[in-house]
This record gives structure tokens, sequence and C-alpha cells, in this order.
């Protein structure tokens, strides 16, 4: 194994925050392999760039010969919302949980190393527990501290209800700790609360306490949100070739500096390097191209990640279109724009109406790439090639 | 079974309050058994004339043909306090319930019938019951209503912890009533929010809600306290006839009106016309006697009651007293005071030294009766006459 002081200055990169990082430089001083617990929702398995921040932080311990624990948190799915409040939560099935591991699985594993990735699932220990331990799980931590929780705090300080299950679930994770004997705990800077209560707990059954290591969340497309489905700014990470390189291409040259130091695997040093090539007068385009590359090579090959540049440079840089585009800059209208209107308001052309009509004849292309849906949304931030017939052409972004 | 109405307006007697009343009365108009549950501490089987307030209540449903359901509550008792905060607090085990259930039933089979009682115990239904399904009970419950109740209000308010698990017994109070489909609960006024959890929850499993009939907490020797062990002002259901009966007579005369009320099972006309009767002239040293008798026969049979109080006569009617004995008050330190100060602070001896010799010569006297423990403690709003030798004599009450 790597000195213990070389893999924490690693472990150290893209990192928001470590707690306490004393306790992991003398884990790591241990020189065993520890055991790197990461909890997922078994609701959501379309994993995207966002999800990847962390990923890619298990992937760094797996490289340093640590064991990483890939924890679906099916316990509390398989129960769902029993307070009845959001209809749109119903209990998942033992098929559905089975089945969302294995797109899980398709996914992490395009990152994580199979043979040295566990598994797990909490309903293992959690499913055969009794009411009674779990009301001596609920004697560990106090009301007056979960409600020190932000969104609990939030909440009760505005009348909102928190039924008394959601209090819980921070304890249920928490014990996922325990039985897995975690050494260190992945989240999400908003999930440090919980990870905290995995250290606490943890102490409280007499085992050394984990490290807690917060990941920050990544900003979607429009380099304001977070990324998520739900907003549409998001890259998945199963994405085909051709649409993930144009989505990387589509960002603004800030936002790009920040997916490099999140989700390229180059050194430092390099990425150093390239900011100076920047600053000195080489094109960001073509740095974005090395990022789109690195990124499809990573879930596709590298083989794909040319052709998908290949088939990009094509389109814009093969003569179809003027080598100096008109640069327009279009509203959003909450999270994103339809093309429909985005036509307009770019006064590619005079209505709705006549962009509809352009959009069914097939006369209207997007990055080169002919597109029919009028109510397509282009989200905030973004910025493609739009061309409307042969002569009407421009970039136009959306501002958020 | 007896009309509807003439049943409420019996079972209202001595009740602090009833929700909802209307609901009672459908329910009696319905003319089944009614399911009337009480739930009692498995920790604390002794029980004194305070807990029977409850279980007269119980027999009078009992005597209309109720089912009378005795709860045990032994789920929580056997997981004792895991957050370690009271060492005072063990968790019994299953031999430690089957111990105490046996001590409460020869102890309420002096007031109830047997044939028609069901004695039950929580952890039939809690034990068995899933972690995953105590976190749906939970759901059906915010933190917001549970922190109205007025101690956990307060802990909050004041910055004392309360733990998770705390949230989660009224829940399972409540439960119990899901369980046992419970028609009414009875409990004492402090219990009433905990009475009401188990009606919404009803509702929330899709019961008709249980009517909640709350008991006034009874007073204890003292006058001022609510009666319990630990302050030391109680008469125990199991206490000998002379002891009880003694100390019903050494109550205050406004103290004995309020037994009358709620421990009495003489009607409300004979109780209306005793009160007559002293307002007249009548020495209300003989309705004690009265009532002195009716609680023993109660628990010891009538002849018992008839020795109690002919030896408790012979003692202070007999001549052995002079008729007319020095009265003084003392001060409590505390919830009473010990005999050895008692003696000296009535000035009945010149010093504790001198009390503890006589004492320990058996030279002293308690209401006629020996006593050789200077520790004992005579609760305060206690009255008793007190000998020393054969001339020092004093009725001393002590004031809290």
């Amino acid at each position: 194994m790597l000195h213990a002081e070389t893999q924490l200055t690693e472990l150290r990169r893209g990192v928001e925050d470590i707690l306490v990082e004393a306790d992991l430089l003398a884990k790591l001083r241990e020189a065993r392999p520890l055991r790197i617990k990461a909890g997922f929702d078994p609701t959501a398995p379309d994993l995207h760039l966002g999800h990847t921040v962390l990923i890619n932080k298990m992937r760094q311990f797996q490289e340093f010969g640590h064991e990483v624990i890939f924890l679906i948190g099916d316990f509390t799915g398989m129960i769902g919302d029993p307070s009845g409040r959001s209809a749109t939560r119903p209990p998942l099935t033992p098929e559905d949980v089975r089945r969302n591991a294995e797109t899980y699985a398709s996914q992490i594993f395009r990152i994580l190393d199979r043979d040295r990735t566990r598994v797990e699932f909490n309903s293992r220990w959690m499913g055969p527990m009794s009411a009674a331990d779990l009301v001596s799980l609920a004697a560990r931590h106090t009301v007056a501290r979960m409600l020190e929780r932000d969104d609990f705090h939030k909440r009760y300080q505005s009348g909102k209800p928190i039924a008394i299950h959601e209090f819980l679930y921070p304890l249920v994770q928490g014990y996922d700790s325990v039985a897995l004997r975690a050494d260190v705990e992945l989240g999400g800077t908003d999930q440090k609360f919980n990870l905290l209560v995995g250290r606490q707990l943890q102490q409280a059954y007499g085992q050394p306490p984990q490290v807690v290591m917060t990941m920050p969340l990544l900003e979607g497309l429009d380099g304001v949100n977070k990324m998520s489905k739900s907003l549409g700014n998001y890259i998945g990470i199963t994405e085909p070739p051709a649409e993930m390189f144009g989505k990387v291409m589509s960002v603004s040259d800030e936002l790009m500096w920040r997916y490099y130091d999140v989700l390229s695997f180059e050194p430092t040093s390099v990425i150093a390097g390239l900011r100076q090539a920047v600053a000195g007068g080489a094109n960001p385009r073509d740095i974005k191209v090395r990022l789109g590359m690195e990124l499809v090579a990573r879930f596709h090959g590298a083989d794909a990640a040319q052709q998908a540049r290949d088939a990009f440079q094509r389109r814009f840089a093969g003569g179809e279109l003027p080598e100096d585009i008109t640069e327009i800059t279009v509203q959003a209208r909450g999270a994103g724009l339809g093309v429909a209107y985005l036509l307009r308001e770019a006064q590619l052309v005079t209505s709705t109406a006549e962009a509809l009509r352009m959009l069914q004849q097939g006369a209207v292309k997007i990055d080169g790439e002919r597109i029919t849906d009028g109510r397509r949304e282009i989200p905030a931030g973004a910025s493609h090639v739009f061309q409307v017939g042969k002569r009407r052409v421009a970039r136009v972004t959306v501002r958020g």
C-alpha cells in the first residue's frame, strides 16, 4: 500500500470536508484495507455525472487497495411513505429493488472495479430487526439533536409537519455503519448530518467512529443549480457518446474548469497547465474537447470518444456552418425554454406558428442534428447552434 | 343490559373527563359488551387506593356487563431504558413480568370479577412486531404534536434531553388500543395525551376511535400531594386491616369527604345525607369510621373491618388515653419527618438521643401500637397519637 500520507494527499482532492482528518490518517496508517461505505437511494438508479463525484472517490479508495461498499438503502424504500403524505412514493417490492440494483450495477461498474466492490442491501440487517431493537436504537439519540438538522429545523419552525418515522431514518442510516463496521462514509455535503449520526452510533455501540467525508454537489449544465434529473440540467452516465460529448461542449468555459476539478482524473498539474495555455491565448473550445473525450472514454471507451469528437467537429468545423456565427442570448422561463419559443425569441422565426411549421418540415437543426419536437426543453445555461433552413443560423444561449 | 342513558349517568360519577361523551353514549346504545382497556406499568405492582379510583371504574363497567381488559405494558418494561440515563430502570425479564402479573392479580381481584376480566400483555403483539412495522406506526404521528405533550414541551424548552424512543412509547400505548380494538380507555388525567394518541391511531388504522375517560389523581394522606409510594402518603390495598383503618382515621375531615366521593361505593344520596348529618352536629369521626370500615371490608372482608374498628376504638376510646389530648403541629422536612425527630420537635422527649433510647426500650407507641424504628418516616399531613411512657401523650400533626 502507498504511504498513508501520500494516500491522504490524493484523497483530499475535490473533497468538501473530512471529519476527522487525523482519524483518517490514523486508519490509513494501520495499513489494512479500510471499509469505505457509500449509501444510495434504491428508487433512483439513473446516475448522472453529479453522482460520479462520489463514485470517483470510491474508485480512488479502491485503487489504494481499500474495500468499497456500495450500499443500497432498500429497507426504507420498501416501507415507502406510510404517512401517505406523498402519493408519489409507493413502497418498492423486492423485485423492484433487485431490478434497480442491476441497473445500478450496469452503471457503477463503468467506474468501479467489480471485483473489489461489495454491493450490500441494508434490508439484510434491518429486515430481521425487531421493533424492540429499533426502540433501543432510537434511545441513542435525542429529539433536540435531530431537530438541529437543517431541514427538520426549518420545517419545525415554519409549522410544516415532520412525521416521527423521519427521525428514525437517519438512525437507520447510522446503524448501517454499525452493521458494516464502516471505517469511512462518503456522502454529499447535504448528507453531513446523517453521516455524523453514523459516527455517533458507532461509538454508542462500542466501535471506533467512522471518518466522514463529504463531496461537493456538482452544478448542472446551467452552472447554477445542482445537477439533477428533475431540472433537466444533467449528463446521464448511460447517455450515448454523441449526446454526452455535445453536452460537455455546451457548458460555459467557467463551468468547464469546475468539471475539470471534480470530474477529470487528470493530475492537478496537467489541469494547471491547461489553464495556463488558455490564459496564453489557446482556444477554450479545444480544452473542452479534451474533457469531453475523457468523459466519453470513461463510460464508452476511447474509440467511441474519438468518433464522438470527429462527428462533432465534422458538423461544426467541416464547412457546414459559417465560421462566425451570430451569438444570441434568450431568457429561460423557469428551468429552460422550449425550442419553438427559443426560435422565436432568437428571431430565427417570426412566430411560434412558423417555428412549429419549420420543425414539422424537418428544417430545424440543433448542433447539426435535425429536431422536430418544438416542446423539447433547452435548459437554462445551455448553449447550442440552431439552424432554420440553410441561411438562418445562430448560437443561442439560454440565460437562467 | 341497563339503558344506555342510565349507564352513562352512573359512569360519569367521579370522572374527570370523557372524550367524547356522545361517542360513549352511541357505543352504549349498541347494547353489546364494550372492550374497556386500562394499562398498567409492569414495574410497580404494589397498588394503593390511588390506583383503585380507576379500578373501581373498571368494576363499574364490569357490573354493567362490559369486558374489562387489564393490560400490562410489559413490552417497554422488558426494553428498560436503553439510553442508560436512569440506572435504576434495568430491563425486566419475562420471569419478572410473570411474577409481577401474579402480584397484580392477587390485588385487582379484590375489586374486579376475575371471570369477566381479561389480563393482557402488550408483548403479545409488540414482541413479534418488526422494525419496519414500527417505522410505519411512527409515520402516523408528527414531532410537533408529540412536543405538545406537557412534559415533553417543558423538557424541550428547558434544554433537557428527550431520547427519541420516548416518542415511540405513546405510539406503542396507542397501538395497543388498535390491537385490542378498544372501545374505551381509562387512565389518570396525566395520561390524557397518550390516551388521545390511541384514539387517533385507531382512526389511522380504520377503526372507530376509542372513548377516552380520565380519572382524577387521588390525593395522598397529606391531602396535598398525589398519593404515591415514593412520597409515603399512601394506603396500600394489601395493607393489614388495622393499618388501613388507622390510616383512614388519620386523614383530615376535608380529605375524608374527597375519599368518600372517589373511593366509596355508597350511592351519592347516602353521602349527601352524611354531609348533612355532620353539618347538623354529628361527629365527623364516626363518618370516618364508616369509610374506614367500607374500605377494609372491600379488601379484607366485613369481619376484618369490624375487628379493625373495635381494636381501634378499644385503644382510643377504652380509657387507655385521656379524653383531651394535647394537639401539637410539627414541621416536615421534605416529604415527612422521622419519628425520632418528631418526638423531639413535639417536646415529648428532650433530645433525639432520648427518643432513640425510649424507642429501643419499647416505650413509644403510635396510635396505641408499639414502635421501635426511630427512622420511620411520618408523612406530611399525617396526624397520629404518640405516647412516650405512660404520661407523655400528644396528637402530633406533621405540617408539609
